[in-house]
């Protein structure tokens, strides 16, 4: 039997990443991740315990990825991994969140091999650690999105938005005029980290790896 | 300077705490948790790395917990870290999620004291990786809640219930009614773990350390 595992190496810092994600990459003779140009925030963040490990970068085209690249990515992996050996899928954040591997799972799913997911610490925990924000608390709920709507926002307490990169202006607006308050974490967990509550700071930066988190901004307690 | 780490040890199984969880208790001269019973999961991960610690556990009161509690637990952590030292509140999940330790936090912003909060594992990324299940994926949502709101829930893709021991049959119902596919999830990543799928077998249930995943059982691709 083959073994795959799938696991998160958090959103950055080397020292967030599990016990357990330590072992399992020591355990893999393969190392997969996404090719980000050559490099891979995943693989970074391991790299203390890469070494000797068969790394193969799998490419993913620019902007839309279609089920025929995940099919593509899935054999790659099966076979590249011999019979009896372990490989590792690394991906930034957790793996059951916004993340490639999930699709690499589904595509997986037929064929003959183990597959065991690692949890990661997701960008948007770190980024409430970082805050010092709590996400949610007793009674109250949190939302997840990668695409804005207000008219489900409006409804929760609490929300984290990723990706925002294209509609901030749009965002910012809608949360004010809901009367959220809203922080802007870049880079969450890593040296370049920043925390923004500026309107116009936030406007200006153009870093992708950054997240918005809001909350009402007064609650009845 | 009196230093103060919230320290997220996970879903319950040590090998899920963070590099950073391990060294930061190590360096913590003494380490707080609630008290359940003499007892304390959070301490229960991470007793590997409590030998020649001071333990201090801190009593809530059941049920409702006001604000005199926190005060006063805020208050012990405060007088018992001597200066230029370090402490450890330690709790399960995530500090920032549902956490006794967000209000503690709170107590404590105007004393003399430095907080850094260390992200844990929560415990609903613990359940989607032992399920391998998806908790979102690019362009849909999820919510986390701790008390059910069908008029929330049914407008996002995805949602998990904490703390459903008390309405779990009405949530299942409305799960249903809605036209959402669950999982439940009781004691993720520990030796007791186990992932019920049938109603009948959910309802018996009465692990208080339990969780429902659910996503909106047919969606447009």
């Amino acid at each position: 039997m083959k073994k795959l595992y799938g696991i998160g190496t958090g959103p950055g810092d080397p020292d967030l990443l599990t016990l357990k994600a330590v072992k399992k990459i020591k355990e893999s003779k393969t190392i997969f991740a996404p090719n980000n140009k050559g490099t891979s925030m995943a693989l970074d963040t391991a790299r203390e315990y890469l070494k000797e490990k068969k790394i193969v970068l799998i490419d993913f085209p620019m902007g839309n990825v279609i089920r025929d690249d995940y099919k593509n990515a899935a054999k790659i992996i099966f076979d590249e991994i011999g019979d009896g050996d372990s490989g590792a899928f690394l991906t930034i954040g957790d793996p059951m969140i916004y993340s490639t591997f999930i699709y690499i799972m589904e595509e997986l799913e037929d064929v003959d091999i183990d597959i065991e997911v690692i949890s990661g610490i997701p960008s948007f925990v770190a980024g409430a650690a970082s805050s010092k924000r709590a996400l949610t608390v007793k009674g109250e709920n949190f939302l997840l999105c990668d695409e804005y709507d207000e008219e489900i926002v409006r409804r929760v307490d609490s929300v984290a938005i990723l990706k925002t990169s294209k509609e901030k202006e749009k965002i910012l607006d809608s949360l004010e005029y809901i009367g959220f308050d809203y922080k802007y974490v870049k880079r969450a967990s890593l040296k370049e980290e920043k925390i923004l509550k500026n309107r116009e700071d936030i406007l200006k930066d153009r870093d992708y790896i950054s997240l918005v988190l809001a909350k009402k901004f007064i609650k009845d307690k």
